[in-house]
């Protein structure tokens, strides 16, 4: 199957927002098998849409579009559609009751414009929006599926993981099947050296790509069935974790966070974190992560030499030590444990120089009578390495619950 | 003049690097006053890429291409180029050696393939590339500008900045300026009908995008010179100011924590925050703008009723009042401001549900003898609610600093 996508919006032309749905679509077509040709993204105006919604018409079997299904006058994705296909849009009432429903049980005014967001053609299934007040479009006519969608990512996506994902997987020919394997430590470049064997074969293929918690390797093997091509990523990770088994920390949709809440909640331990450099986010990282709900207790982030005294760094210390030192992570990780009154302490202090690109970061964690800090190197821009340092703490906890807190 | 950008590179189709080249170029080509409608995205396929540059070539003035210069057998960037326009491809010796000069210097092998770098067409020009081996080309023929630039976002970028911006200026006329104004509070829909006279006009134009931190409404004027469009950009401000003016809290590069940091600056007052279902957002948002660096201390993230109590919220009051409640977020308020013994204390509590995609917060504020407890309701996902309820949380602290604060 061939497919197209066609980003709507002249939001994207002018460069007022990244298109990052394009990207997260082109991800997932991957391992559906589907054929990605072209990324067509058009403005808001109606001859060029209806012009590159022909064109994708004659060239791919698949056309998804993202965007323009709002409720302003410059959202025209459906009228397009419509011309395109030739059919007559109408209102569905009961699709705009729903609407006017959802405004009014956000005590929200409903402007007469969303009565656009309940248009219809013959052909389109609606496919239904739980966040968001634009529903989306589903059409198979004439060998084509066209797929509407709206542009905000998190309505986007959700639409495509709980509606046009699995119908699409239901489409898909033989087997096609894909994991990733997740890995924190060497770079990229490193990997692919000691990978390059299996880069370079075709059936399973191997993609590496950066993240800000590390590099993950996917795996991807086309096969007539699922047991085989199950059996040919069972292999080729096998042959991966004999190579960088240490580096790799999870799988698939696991993330750093989850797998320490995991193993936190299988050993009932609970955690606490006090941060200085990192501002909040190690706490932000943790707790939103939903398995943390039961295990994560809570953060201090101190942002000034002050505010690590007010919290209970005793100044002594800081004075003799320096205030962003080995002896201050381990007096913050014995702070938050102690304050909060959690089994597991994480402190994470340190330095991020935006003017000389680098970090340096201790990371602390108490844990009864366990104590460990350790250090850390960033380079790069401060946002990413304050990301790095948080993932390079939650990396290091992991490494102490699973082998060193074993026996608890 | 009309663009097109053509992003060329199948790992982009793949899904495994996100393109964001196209918006920092989109993003600069709209103040050129240069109309950009298409951006056609391709992979590394000869046939594909020469129909979308011929395509380009039909439809508009200026074709940018971004990637395909590199050194393997899949960048045919410069081939396909000089098959659309049917010029000889030589190598450029002088080119050459530079290549290999700067391979050497960075104690790199000189791998014959790079010599496909030195590549060049009769209508092209060099553009240099300081940071790597992919020079770019300029090429100038029948009316035509086609710029042909290296992947890599740095690369790309620094040779934009250093001569293909300069270049395109001089080629500009009159004067185009735009003013970004960003509110708060009113959806998009509500913002389109209250400004839907402007949004219809041509000149200065108005367009509105939906951000986490509110809706955006962004004007552009086009004029023979800069004083006349300032002024049109003037006069529209102020009209739309005179119909949204409580809802603009900032213009252009503003961000919602820089304009509270910067009224925490001017009146000499510090910030603490105590917050409980938004884990630790607030204090990472205030915190990670530069400009909070002397007035944010620091802040408490409870995620439990435990944690609350330890970090001391009154029992009492929780069994009362409820765990989540006007009166809790007021003794968080109060407990952030006496813990971090900073001037302002916020508090942030309430439910945010997954299940009924729905939060009810409740923002304090608490300053001397100010006392301030109002309550929002949000609607999405957990992930987007919880930004929201941090942005509203700002959005209420920028108006008690700007207004009920304004004596102190």
């Amino acid at each position: 199957m061939k497919a197209e996508i066609v980003p709507i919006g002249t939001e994207i032309l002018l460069g007022n927002i990244v298109d990052t749905n394009s990207s997260f679509l082109a991800n997932q077509l991957a391992p559906l098998g589907v054929d990605l040709y072209h990324i067509s993204t058009v403005g808001d105006n109606r001859n060029r849409i209806v012009e590159t919604l022909n064109r994708a018409w004659a060239r791919a079997d698949l056309i998804i579009t993202t965007g323009g299904l709002g409720p302003t006058q410059g959202d025209i994705t459906r009228e397009t559609i419509a011309e395109v296909l030739s059919e007559e849009t109408t209102t569905d009432t009961q699709l705009w009751r729903e609407i006017q429903d959802r405004l009014r049980h956000y005590h929200r005014d409903v402007p007469q414009a969303n009565m656009k967001q309940a248009t219809v053609i013959p052909s389109a299934q609606v496919i239904p929006n739980p966040v968001g007040t634009a529903p989306g479009w589903w059409i198979e006519r004439d060998d084509h599926i066209v797929i509407a969608m709206p542009g905000p990512p998190h309505e986007m996506q959700l639409m495509w993981n709980e509606h046009v994902f699995p119908r699409l997987r239901q489409t898909a020919e033989g087997s096609i099947l894909s994991k990733t394997l997740k890995t924190f430590g060497k770079g990229e470049a490193k990997v692919d050296e000691l990978l390059e064997p299996f880069i370079k074969m075709a059936n399973p293929s191997l993609a590496t790509y950066a993240r800000p918690d590390g590099i993950y390797l996917r795996i991807t093997a086309k096969g007539s069935k699922d047991t085989i091509t199950q059996h040919m990523i069972a292999e080729r990770e096998a042959d991966i974790r004999s190579i960088l088994g240490p580096d790799i920390w999870g799988v698939d949709n696991e993330t750093l966070e989850s797998i320490v809440a995991g193993l936190l909640k299988s050993k009932h331990l609970s955690l606490a974190a006090m941060e200085s450099c990192t501002q909040g986010l190690l706490s932000n990282t943790v707790a939103s992560c939903p398995e943390s709900l039961t295990c994560f207790k809570g953060g201090l982030v101190a942002c000034s030499y002050e505010a690590k005294k007010d919290l209970g760094i005793d100044a002594d210390i800081m004075e003799h030590f320096g205030t962003e030192s080995r002896a201050v992570a381990e007096a913050m990780a014995e702070v938050a444990h102690r304050t909060i009154k959690a089994d597991v302490g994480i402190g994470l202090d340190g330095t991020v120089s935006a003017t000389k690109k680098m970090a340096d970061i201790f990371i602390a964690v108490t844990c009864g009578s366990f104590k460990q800090v350790v250090s850390r190197t960033f380079l790069g821009d401060p946002c990413r390495m304050r990301q790095r340092a948080v993932y390079a703490a939650l990396f290091q906890l992991r490494k102490i619950l699973s082998e060193d807190l074993q026996c608890i």
